[in-house]
């Protein structure tokens, strides 16, 4: 079996080779966002997890890299015009592509990189392609959706958990779960199967964008990549704000509503004096609690999955990176 | 056989089940842009081509018709991006989906048509759906390099009459060409009659855009539906510009240039001395002569598909009609 160290090379190899190819395809300067924005690197996260679930069933890993490549294109392309609608200017580190390049390139590379998703997966020879291809779809118009609930979110202050887990649901897990499904039905692997790694996924998708959430507010600045406190500060809903919204009450509760009804005020201590409304509230200890839940959900798809122990180890590897855990 | 009236009478049907389907789903901010865009109406050129290649075999259109709409979804979610990127505030005398909604709505909505198209594809039950799946990524992928390139001539003067007729062949006649040939495909027709039909529709294509060029300059207002001179008031490329920038010599070329580099100068004169400049450079009948061009390979191709005659009656038919042929 593959480590996903070995997973990830393999994926930036087939990577280089594609955008080998694209950089010497016409018109240039449609396909150089396109490069530029699979150059940017990151850890391959959805096209490890097409590898790992495929390799669960056997060793011809490759046959799946076409999938594979194809789901991080797609994800890619969603960043492309995420980015635009969100008016980001920095993704890891450098400028996003309609900063660098332009909107209109934004918008068109974004496309292009739709349709190159689906040209990659019809490359991949397998009895269920088709099945992969509704998948993928759904998929995709699913986390359209769920994009279009986070951004009508910005504007509400009664956004309940139950909406905030059903958009990132929508907007993150259920292409953590697609990823996994595929890599599995192009190994035909059985419908039960399947679907218990679909599940996973999803829980794993959860959990793990809960985390992402709890990170902001709470992580170790120099591990996490990004300055604490992005989402308060842009007043984001998270598992966090919209907890300590919900549970806050009389003048508390006022002083959020005012802290997250402005962008104009102090950075500094608008994030401080959120920060320590949520520790008043409990709202970390809240969140972990919950990351546990789906992490333990996750644990327990994998136990019921039929198959030897040692094949699942890889997926539960994953797992405890994603949601950084010793054990 | 269905006459066209008849096909594009059974298209906007099916469009209308389809769009009470998705009035129906959530999230409806992400979903009305989409059935705007539906709704504006139009020909259903690219639809009723491909039930009328299918209809050149078998009577069960019907099977065709997720298809049809597929490509139609397909051909709006170009038109919605394509206004952001050329900022046009009108299509059909109705404002653009970015003017009514918004810019992020333009783009959101786009993207998840372009999935749904692919989700109404795969509602197909054909043996060669996975050609058809291919050839409309395949052409997806060049409408948006033809895209590219228009974008790029806007801003060059020495366009060739070869790259424009390349740019039009991606941007407008790759789409009519995959319409014909993936309605032949849908019915199992053989290689030899898609290929025949696929170049019919390139040809027809390149007709097409050069008729429209031609309309724009010197159509009949009314019957026409937009103001005469939008092209030349925009600096467009189009056939008519470009062979006018390569005959032109002397103080004409130079008068030329400096109408194409101002979009600041009064539109009424700019349009009444450029349209002069063509009439003097007997630019339209040269663009005729190249429609005619054009037109006779499409009823030579016709000539040549090994079917009964009266079966490529409704094909002739179009051809005329999208060229405004009265014989």
């Amino acid at each position: 079996m593959y480590t996903i160290t070995e997973l990830q090379k393999l994926i930036n190899e087939e990577l280089k080779v594609r955008s080998t190819e694209l950089k010497k395809t016409n018109p240039v300067d449609l396909y150089s966002p396109v490069n530029y924005s699979l150059d940017m690197g990151g850890k391959r996260l959805r096209p490890v997890l097409v590898l790992l679930s495929y390799n669960m069933f056997s060793e011809t890993v490759r046959e799946a890299l076409p999938a594979a490549i194809a789901i991080e294109v797609f994800h890619n392309f969603t960043l492309l015009h995420d980015d635009i609608m969100d008016n980001a200017d920095v993704r890891r580190n450098r400028p996003t592509v309609h900063k660098k390049f332009s909107e209109n390139s934004a918008i068109l590379s974004g496309d292009v990189m739709a349709f190159i998703a689906y040209r990659y997966l019809y490359e991949c020879k397998a009895e269920q392609l088709n099945e992969v291809c509704n998948l993928f779809t759904n998929t995709a118009i699913e986390v359209c959706e769920g994009q279009q609930y986070d951004m009508e979110f910005e504007n509400r202050m009664d956004v309940t958990e139950e909406e905030y887990l059903e958009m990132i649901r929508l907007k993150t897990a259920v292409l953590l779960a697609c990823s996994l499904k595929s890599g599995a039905l192009l190994v035909n692997a059985d419908k039960k199967i399947t679907g218990q790694l679909y599940d996973f996924g999803i829980n794993l998708g959860l959990a793990f964008q809960l985390q992402d959430d709890l990170l902001d507010s709470f992580g170790d600045p120099d591990s996490f990549g990004k300055k604490i406190g992005g989402d308060i500060l842009a007043n984001k809903k998270t598992f966090l704000s919209i907890n300590a919204l919900q549970q806050a009450t009389g003048e508390t509760k006022n002083e959020l509503l005012n802290w997250f009804s402005n962008t104009e005020l102090n950075p500094e201590e608008k994030i401080k004096s959120v920060l320590e409304i949520y520790k008043k509230l409990n709202i970390r200890s809240f969140t972990e609690q919950k990351i546990e839940l789906y992490f333990n959900k996750c644990n327990q798809i994998l136990d019921e999955i039929e198959i030897d122990y040692e094949r699942k180890s890889q997926l539960k590897e994953i797992s405890k990176l994603m949601l950084k855990r010793v054990s």
